[in-house]
């Protein structure tokens, strides 16, 4: 493969103002390392969480996590079996140390991880070729790179609540974007034997998920009083789990109370990251409920999840609902638009 | 056995007000209820909130829950297996209709259940015989009434955090009045590979559990920093597991940091019930910890309570530090006591 | 209700000996027991097994244990919940005593269990109110018989296996008998996200269970070679758990070593009574897998068991393929066509 | 380091007979591969059954795969973490490609897995060094051989019974050579709650094993009926869980009808290999109990084997009873002993 000694690097320069793309020197990579040419970049929200200096991430820094590219240059290293040319999804945990956790394939915990930044670029160095998941034989390569956080997060939320729920039972998702469209879809593939709830406050966030799983319910909780929907639909008996991809002080106060007793409520979204706040703790103590954290995932998931998008397990073609190309247009664009709330499912940089 | 018309029952009649003694009606069981004579109740924090008006439970009411009785007169429908004069402890949460939840022994969960209060008289209607559970056996019978409500509350708790630790992780116990000092020693009996941290404010607490069951580690919370006294003792490992009798937003807030990843905090004090915060959703998300309320406990915890005691695995009865007769004077102390935060241990107050 | 004084029951005088009907005294029901007034019973293989002398059962005994039929006299402890002339399905595995097993639940493994035959007669004295199931509203009360052993046996059986699936597993079922056509609906009911194979050696039963309920494969053992059949399925892969109905030496020989690693290989079919033999104990060790007893399931499974059929969720009435009535020759009908293997699906006996 | 061009190995040439030491060219490693110098090795009983012909393993061969040595030289591709000169315990189930089981630790069932034997010569060539765990700090070296095989198998099976013991019930250990000695003090890390009894047919292992550690009961059972012990001691109860060392089809027999029910049965030992009969498959029917494979553990479960042994938790210096060294004379006498049934605990070759 051809390497270009510079390439183009996007980076934010001072929080909430436009990004700016510059050239940089491409690295070259050594030992364990891998040089990754970008195919798309997906746009997190926590991207955008940085970006407005919510996150105290230091400037400048170039953004995104969610990396689909080809391997272009091999540390000395690297073994064979990772070869020149071939796909992979980047598993942005990483680590320096294996220890106690990664070597269960808690990859998310390990003492030494580090989330890694980096994605928007037109090569970025891997730090270790075992971080890359091969993604060769996917239909879509560019629509894929949010395989690597969005579906990832959504699939270990969903692998939480799999034992914990019975036949005919009623699981509630809580903010259909692009995970929550992920959790309606790994529900699907994990325990079809139960009845899914769809909740978000933007009607067309509800049609959008729905043209892409179906589900037993949908509540536009900006429309009518979710809770009261919800004790209708279950005939009294609530909900066995909880999936929160917004996770404010609102949506656990109103959705806890919605448990069935011995309940789960999975907390994945981030709003609450300033503060949580119960209007008392006397559900969690009389339904004997647990509220249980969700994390980005494991690198073992990530074999998983890119398996089941293989095998046509998993639609996360049509999450995506904007491909804009590298440039500093259409990257603010991207940008302003998922700060403003305007994107259904999920957008990615196309590279190539 | 002689049964008199009426008996001496004790009275809330304004919130915050002494108790008064009246003469009630004796009742007479019928069908499956039983009529018991008291041996001994013991006095709950949850006792002296509804006295202070903070349950919103009406009055007028003969307060107490946790009793030991002995049975009196059984109704038409009671089996001959309860036997007139064996002993027995109270289950309090009642309910009137087998379901789902009861049929698996998870009483506590009953859809019809209630708390049922009544035990400070000398004779109290049981309203089915299988609410009771002999205590025939038990070395001290009045110390033994905390087994129905204390130590089978700490038996939940610790039955929920014991396939969640390895040998030698470290797991604290937050508040070491009655339930925590009970708690200490069902993780003995449970999981006693684990190192136990003790955690209270009051240090005449902290040297009564000790004088009842050792501990690894003691840690006075109000003469330094327990975070900071956690991480030196498990050399920035963290806990595995808080059990925690408060409840209140800061004791949440400042040992949930505590724990080590995919770690679990058992909730079981009551003093968030007026609100529970945290200042931010991260810990939960990051570390994927779990909060996990618990409740009173089951039925068939109960009767496993009732044998460890028997069996001589359980010291309940130096846990009694205050047997009061039942009088008003006492009683009245007895409340005071308790509400003044002045009690170590239980107390309890004794008819026979 | 107007109970006869005398009603017909019948017997097995002699093993293997055609069965005979005689009038016997109808009880009554004193204390908390039951006269049921039969509706219909089920023949189940146990049945033939305690016929043809194999299971050492003194004689003169009333045979079979899967019983429908209404309340017609109740004992005077039992209370007003249970109606006259409501429907129930009876729980064979009666006790006497509850113990630290029933109160969980597991009242099949009751200290004092023991399983109670006599359901061949028009009325049944049932030992204690408990053990009825309450049936009404199940659309087709004599085809509910079956639910009282051979739904709920598979019932637990598929429990069993559930949480040790993952997504596009296979699963394999042996005997496509009247259970195992049960547990490829409970299969279908609880884990649907995995592949199934149902297995037997008879054409007729292939045919006839893909007529209830659709697999993914179905292999005629007596044909092809099922290993190899299940190696091509699987793509070398295995299956991740099997239900054996058959339970010979054979059988558990043959299908063990389709497991993949850490698979289970749950054990129902009582073929091994006499003796069990492996070739080798390599592939439990090599494969860490698990050979899993199955019994006859709980009380609480039997309440889930009719509820599933109640709300339509198990296809009970299509498993009966023959509807005896109760006189001699029907009877011994029944039994002489179990004996040879021609029975598809379940029979019962009707009495109504 | 300074390597010799040659170095010593011993050979198995013809089943039965005498080993052979000869002269082999000292292997350079290359890529991930790393060369170890011998400090010392354990001998395992399936090295007898090899010597023996029983494992059809082809001849010649070096035996032996439980090693502790130093690492010597190191491939062009291995880590800077990994220095020349640190100690290392071999993990012996290598494999070559990651998959689905070594990702999540499973690494025993590594789809390309193969025991990798060659121990006993004085350089081994370890084909990748992540096989490798340090064992730098360990008090007593050559005694740390069988850590790789005799105490993490008996680790892997006391965890699979961890969590299904509950505080007082009993636990029964077949075999008290090394591994069932290992197995006694892994019960007493991680379930020090059970009661444990140990059992074996030679009174002088049952001794040496009490000198290590002190069991609850002991039977001898050449000398007793330990079925009839267990239930004397166990007051009817029976055991909870078996771990059975031996694994014949007369142990299996023996003591699965000693389990409760819901009890578990670990197998691990090889004497059932050329054939396991039980005389009915009605207990484990009847108990729903479960036999439970054991392999030899995983890659991380070796990691804890190590650091329980580094920090005191593991007694696995006294459990050497003979230390041989490395010369023809002397390895036949260890293999000729292990053979006879002579040994006590575990022998090892020490090299050093």
């Amino acid at each position: 493969m051809n390497i270009r000694h510079k390439h183009k690097a996007a980076f934010h320069k001072e929080y909430g103002k436009p990004l700016v793309i510059e050239d940089v020197i491409t690295p070259i990579p050594k030992d364990e390392e891998v040089l990754l040419k970008t195919i798309s970049v997906g746009i997190c929200h926590s991207d955008v969480h940085i970006w407005k200096g919510e996150a105290s991430w230091p400037l400048p820094m170039i953004p995104c996590h969610e990396v689909i590219g080809r391997v272009a240059v091999k540390g000395d290293r690297v073994p064979e079996n990772v070869r020149i040319g071939e796909t992979a999804i980047f598993y942005y945990a990483v680590y320096t140390e294996e220890d106690k956790y990664t070597r269960r394939g808690l990859t998310q915990h390990a003492k030494t991880m580090k989330h890694y930044m980096g994605g928007l670029q037109e090569y970025i160095l891997i730090p270790h070729y075992k971080f890359l998941v091969n993604a060769d034989g996917l239909k879509d390569l560019p629509a894929a790179a949010p395989l690597g956080c969005a579906a990832l997060s959504a699939y270990g939320a969903v692998k939480k609540i799999r034992h914990e729920v019975e036949p005919d039972d009623y699981v509630a998702v809580i903010g259909l974007g692009g995970l929550g469209i992920f959790a309606l879809q790994w529900i699907k593939t994990f325990v079809p034997q139960v009845n899914i709830i769809g909740i978000d406050i933007r009607e067309e966030a509800l049609n959008f998920s729905s043209r892409i799983v179906k589900v037993d319910e949908l509540i536009n909780a900006s429309k009518e009083d979710p809770a009261k929907a919800i004790e209708n639909i279950t005939r009294g008996e609530g909900v066995k789990a909880v999936i929160d991809f917004v996770g404010s002080s609102e949506t656990l106060s109103t959705y806890i109370k919605t448990l069935s007793p011995l309940g789960i409520y999975v907390l994945v979204g981030l709003a609450g990251i300033r503060g949580l706040t119960l209007p008392s703790s006397f559900t969690i103590l009389d339904l004997e409920c647990k509220i249980q954290g969700n994390s980005m995932g494991s690198l073992p998931d990530l074999y998983d999840v890119v398996d089941f998008a293989r095998r046509g397990r998993l639609n996360y073609i049509d999450v995506v609902t904007k491909r804009w190309r590298f440039n500093a247009e259409e990257i603010n664009t991207a940008f302003k638009e998922l700060h403003e709330g305007k994107v259904l499912g999920r957008q990615v940089i196309v590279f190539e």
